[in-house]
């Protein structure tokens, strides 16, 4: 684990992982939270049921179509989209709290979500593509999990084609063979953007003094 | 460590690690050597005498005037520098071959180095600055090495300030508190930069089957 030392008073950067359903986002991000607390999930807002074994604040904000309008008017969304008719939104305040106290911002959204992201924030996105190893593979999972029926199986499928046709907006390409390896490398390119240049004010701090004293 | 899996095929990237002397990247490209054994480290040959402990082919190509005269004249150094009197320089052909069979290429040069490196490559190169915390801990650590007299020392101080200088030309600064948490961060730079879409090559036969099938 990196110490706080080097991370003093820095602004928090924003990461997107966006993948098909299935190729396993929501499982990687979760992990991620557990092995580097510096980093805070963004929870979207959503008007779909909840599915069994989902928490509500956890998972998602289960809010109805009422609620929903109220805050898209009011301008609390960094984000919004409608899948499969419903909605997902990325609430604002939370985001901006965490990155201001220095937090590192993890997305766990789409393509179209990932786009607005981009037009609705003055902050640099960092943005990783999480893809099944194979067309049989995503199927497999899919199943596996027990969430959907054949249909929206399929459903998913088809969208999986149009979610995968946008990795090219992305920065980063994971291929999700092996769930650790996955894991490891998400969490290497946080470390490393962390790192970047622009991001490393304390170190042009240390720089300044540096230069002053030689 | 990353398995193989999902390397296959890849061109190697070319990595710079640049510092004042004393703060730590010789260390640290030896150390990341150890751990990851997808990296090849970049040898020097330099006409400068080998100092207590280097070894021929190891730490240097430890050369004379005339043979650096020639492989100079039959272009075989990707770059090359006078520093306090004495050649040093980077070969072409073990670069080549290491990138070619997939390996990431480590280089342990100044920012003149970095600056020709840049000109005579058409590869990308990533760039990174390894910064002592404190100028009181550069001098500590000169003298604690016991390479050189204190006239030496001086030198290399004054130098720091030139090579400090050049910081702005990096994609990533670390400041090396602790030698741990750098190696860690130096890591995940690496690990991060095989993911970045224009070298997943692996990955783009996967999306165009993963297309095609969908």
């Amino acid at each position: 684990m990196i110490t706080k030392q080097q991370n003093l008073n820095r602004q928090g950067l924003m990461m997107v992982l966006s993948s098909p359903s299935g190729a396993g986002k929501t499982s990687l991000s979760r992990k991620l939270l557990e092995i580097d607390k510096e980093i805070f999930l963004s929870v979207s807002y959503t008007t779909r049921p909840s599915r069994p074994g989902e928490e509500n604040e956890k998972d998602y904000f289960f809010i109805d179509n009422n609620l929903f309008g109220k805050m898209r008017g009011d301008g609390e969304f960094l984000e919004y989209a409608k899948v499969f008719g419903f909605y997902y939104a990325t609430p604002k305040t939370p985001v901006q709290k965490a990155l201001e106290s220095g937090f590192d911002v993890l997305f766990d959204i789409d393509w179209q979500g990932t786009q607005q992201l981009m037009d609705s924030t003055q902050e640099d996105l960092v943005k990783v593509f999480v893809l099944p190893p194979s067309v049989e593979e995503l199927e497999k999972r899919l199943h596996n999990r027990k969430q959907d029926n054949d249909n929206i199986i399929q459903e998913r499928m088809s969208r999986a084609a149009d979610e995968i046709s946008h990795y090219a907006e992305y920065d980063y390409i994971i291929v999700n063979d092996n769930f650790e390896d996955s894991l490891k490398i998400i969490h290497s390119i946080i470390i490393a953007e962390r790192y970047k240049r622009q991001r490393q004010i304390n170190a042009l701090n240390i720089i300044k003094n540096l230069r002053n004293s030689l």
